[in-house]
């Protein structure tokens, strides 16, 4: 009677011939709009409007999930839309973006009743119902442009098999059911179209500062881009500035997509050409292309970037980004990726991102500051690790010597390792005790690189220090990952946004070669093997011929965190500050942060027990 | 009106002069028997023998605790009997017996009600409300006697404040509130008179043997005893089996406390001297005393061995512990330790123990092995650490060579470790893998070192592997601990009782001592200081000039963790079997066993959400 899709409107799928003949039954080709009013409205949705964000999950663009977020009661409202409903759909996150191990919301029909549920996958990909149904079902509504489900999550639930939504990047995974089920346990997610999104779920509350009177607004576009038909493209394309173009403030952009390419346009980014060259040829083509003019790579200063999910970048009120005017390039390089696993052909694509700038230039200039490791192989990850961990530092003497006594602003972040990347972070230290977090991605993806708005303006005084880590897994490594520009090489990096802009433009750190030589030394006597520890040999060489033991790795991680360090304090990537660098003791950090207890839900007594039947009635709209 | 102890009857004390005024108009002088049902009894508690172990909490003997296991319902029952109630009482569990971050049960009154509720203290003995009341009070009943409470405690509760009850030591605490309160957060625990009392909570459920017809009773007792006036007192007393007294099996044994002391007994142990000497002299007294004979210290071998809250040892049905006959020493020593921190004096003891024994020698022998660490210096704990892990093997090769095709059966165990041991723990690992915990104890203390009875007979066979680690605390060291017989040096051993009985007693490890110089070498080389690697210099005198930073402990640990060992694979403390035993590969172990994860209790409905008041009142009995 109540079966799944039995009373739906055409446009959606329904599972069997026979079902669909019912359908027709029931149908209207008007908007039938099924109202299916669930539960009471518990809670109230945040004001303004309800969804301001919104990302496609898979490439064909059927599901659509929009959201909100409520600080006030540490829940995310999720409204998904499914275009194309068959048997049901898995909604949810993991870790990485797997199916297994996976914190899901299930909607689905056993032929007679439609079902809402908080389930998980096991690491077979064995679905289960949730004994604690987190994820709570609002309204359940049908249109002609598919079925809306609202739903709300609060961000700890303290059930362990449920995925506790943090800052930074969150893998939202899905599946399609495509035949009614006997029951929720029925699914294993290995069987299913499957697919991941990353976003970052918890955008920052920040309130957006007014545009001045006398903003213009340029458009740095892709012009008309035939899309290749392949997985992964990042399209390359010169553009310039008008001759004279006077010193301005970028104060804000925002992202330009093209309609219906929603699901293609993965990330792009504005840099601006370095400065001494006079002119930059013109170019439109992929990034990898042989026929790319080699000066292109020239063309490496961040002016603006943007990634899936994420909205308008506004720099804060008293500052913005330079650019314009003499002793900068007047050449701009914008980078399009095109993610198109589906190969779809003839796509014609003029994304872009908007400029919002301004001739009064505000009271200060962003600058962009790097955090993290030097470039070199003397930092490296023994291969078959799941989580190690490498750290840079920016020191008291550094900040000392560089910044102002007023300190700087830290508005915004961008984290950056290779490829065995999986966690960054970088906390403020002063006087030996850990203060605050700067940025924390514990799911990072070297795939999924945002500038991202902190949610709180950090403030760096002279003296402070700041500790980056980065944690790698190289379980697909045959040979230590070495430090360097390579993409199998490795970079643990955080970009920083701040004002007032300082000369200091890097801040990284590197362990001593000297004392990494003396680690060499150590493995070759302990291990009776023909490690070269001959100085002619180079650093990757040695780490390559390194027999990797649980010794050896453990050594290796206590040289890593004992050996004294050799900082970069630098105004440009080759010019230090004055001052003695080399062997510089490791900062001493006392006292850890320590990390927040997750709130679970006060009340568990208004959570249902069990999975929400959805029964299918309501009128005409 | 229901203010606390109103209606009390003359044996409990009052908190005031003018309450025990109010007291004595209500009071009878008869047997008043106030019968508070605070709740409908929830469950139904085990049959048999409602508690069948008992503990008395305080040296005055002023609380008692009465307890039962049900491992169907993974709750264990308690019966707290308060002979002197005053305003209050807390009682509980903590990681080691202090009262600050322990798991509480408050019974407190504000002068008008009186409440029971489950509570918890922070790290400041801040006593707070659990959000989540897991203690479920089943009756409150008064007596003559005392307050009996009767609540119960699933093992697990999943509230993040509360104690694991798991299998091995459990610190109980306890404290005594003395004035009516305005509410639970006024306690502070430093505030209060406290006490703890160490115990196996969880007992096993183990069915008892029948008994031989044959069998007979002979009594180690302390010769009526003047207990010293001194907290801690060992009682050595030599007794000696008849003339001729042939083989016998010994197939349990149970504690004879005088009647009066059950506070003051700590422990008792029978040893049988080394069949070496024809005699021993008799001796009654200290054990540290100048007058004891010095051939009492070869009086070491176990025959019993009874600790505080255990109750009778049985041996398996088809083993028995030889004793008697040629080539056994017909002397017995009996150690009973007195705990007496009140300094009581004049008390008189005959405590001892009851062994039973039969002529129809059984089956098998039992026999006795030491597993862990070989006393040496060569594993050592660096000073200031809060859980260093030291790892003793008995290898495959070793139980390959010495035990018997159909194997050998644990039925009970003994941990031993000196001073700064905190954590006991022995694996059964087989062909590479972890298959079962043959004992562990996470909350072991030096000060409570039992015989225990396994849950589960552990069988090990030939080519297994048995690992027992041991967790030290050394936060206040200043110098490294090593390995010893010393008192102040350490041990990690598993004393394992079993059947049949083998020629292997000892079946331990050391790492490897020329990995260890390795070792002194490259600290000399990492830290640039005047450590002695000099072959000259002892063992402890080179750990004695480590300097301790982080390198050389987590280098230590990685030494431990990879070097070779060298096998005692003995037959007694000095004869090895045949075989090479120096320089072996450490075992591995691919697969660890997982930590089972806790059952919350399923209904948390059923679950009071604030504490029980109790509605003192009642009839006359």
């Amino acid at each position: 009677m109540a079966r799944w899709g039995s009373r739906a409107h055409p446009a959606m799928q329904v599972p069997s011939p026979s079902v669909r003949e019912a359908a027709s039954m029931y149908g209207t080709a008007v908007a039938v709009f099924l109202v299916i009013l669930v539960a009471a409205l518990q809670g109230s949705a945040p004001a303004e409007s309800p969804f301001p964000f919104h990302i496609p999950l898979d490439p064909e663009g059927t599901l659509e999930l929009s959201w909100n977020v409520s600080y006030a009661q540490e829940t995310v409202y999720f409204q998904l839309l499914v275009r194309e409903l068959k048997a049901g759909i898995l909604f949810g996150m993991s870790d990485r973006g797997e199916l297994e191990n996976a914190d899901l919301v299930v909607l689905w029909t056993d032929g007679d009743s439609a079902y809402f549920g908080d389930a998980w996958s096991d690491q077979e990909g064995q679905v289960r119902l949730d004994p604690q149904q987190d994820y709570q079902l609002l309204r359940a509504q049908r249109t002609p442009g598919g079925l809306y489900l609202l739903f709300k999550r609060p961000f700890a639930t303290c059930d362990p098999n449920d995925y506790l939504i943090e800052d930074g990047t969150v893998h939202l995974v899905y599946g399609l059911l495509e035949e009614p089920l006997r029951s929720l346990e029925a699914i294993n997610t290995s069987g299913l179209h499957t697919g991941l999104q990353r976003v970052q779920l918890l955008k920052p509350n920040i309130s957006q500062p007014a545009l001045p009177a006398d903003t213009r607004t340029m458009e740095i576009r892709a012009p008309d881009v035939l899309i290749p038909g392949q997985e992964t493209t990042y399209w390359c394309y010169i553009s310039e500035l008008p001759a004279g173009f006077p010193r301005h403030h970028i104060v804000m952009y925002e992202p330009i997509i093209t309609g219906g390419n929603e699901a293609l346009v993965h990330h792009m980014e504005v840099f601006q050409c370095a400065a001494e060259f006079e002119s930059v040829p013109h170019f439109s083509g992929p990034c990898d292309s042989k026929m790319k003019p080699e000066r292109l790579n020239y063309c490496r200063h961040v002016l603006a970037a943007w990634a899936l999910g994420a909205k308008a970048f506004y720099y804060p009120e008293e500052t913005g980004l330079a650019f314009g005017g003499p002793g900068s390039s007047r050449f701009l390089r914008l980078e399009v990726h095109y993610h198109n696993p589906l190969m779809i052909k003839g796509r014609r694509d003029s994304s872009g991102i908007r400029l919002y700038y301004t001739a009064t230039l505000r009271r200060f200039d962003a600058g962009i500051m790097e955090l993290g490791l030097v470039y070199t192989p003397v930092m490296a990850i023994p291969p078959q690790e799941t989580a190690f961990v490498l750290t840079g530092y920016c020191t008291d003497k550094c900040t000392q010597l560089a910044l102002p006594p007023s300190g700087i602003h830290i508005f915004a972040s961008q984290l950056h390792t290779h490829l065995t990347g999986r966690k960054v972070v970088t906390v403020l230290a002063r006087d030996g005790r850990e203060r605050e977090i700067v940025n924390r991605d514990n799911h990072y993806s070297p795939h999924f690189q945002e500038i991202r708005m902190l949610k709180k303006v950090v403030s760096v005084h002279p003296g402070d220090v700041l500790i980056t880590s980065c944690t790698y897994n190289t379980e697909d490594r045959r040979l230590a990952t070495v430090g360097g520009f390579g993409i199998l090489e490795e970079m643990c990096v955080n970009y920083v946004h701040y004002y007032p802009q300082t000369r200091l433009e890097l801040c990284k750190s590197a362990v001593d070669p000297g004392f990494l030589q003396k680690y060499f030394h150590l493995v070759n006597r302990f291990n009776s093997e023909e490690v070269c520890t001959c100085r002619q040999a180079s650093v990757p060489e040695q780490f390559a011929s390194v027999p990797w033991n649980s010794f050896n790795r453990e050594v290796l991680k206590a040289l890593y965190g004992f050996a004294p360090i050799s900082m970069h304090c630098n105004k440009s990537s080759a010019v230090r500050f004055q001052g003695e660098w080399d062997r510089q003791p490791l900062p001493e950090v006392e006292s850890r942060l320590e990390e927040p207890t997750p709130h679970c839900p006060a009340s568990q007594a208004q959570r249902p027990t069990g999975p929400t039947v959805l029964s299918i009635g309501g009128g005409q709209g």
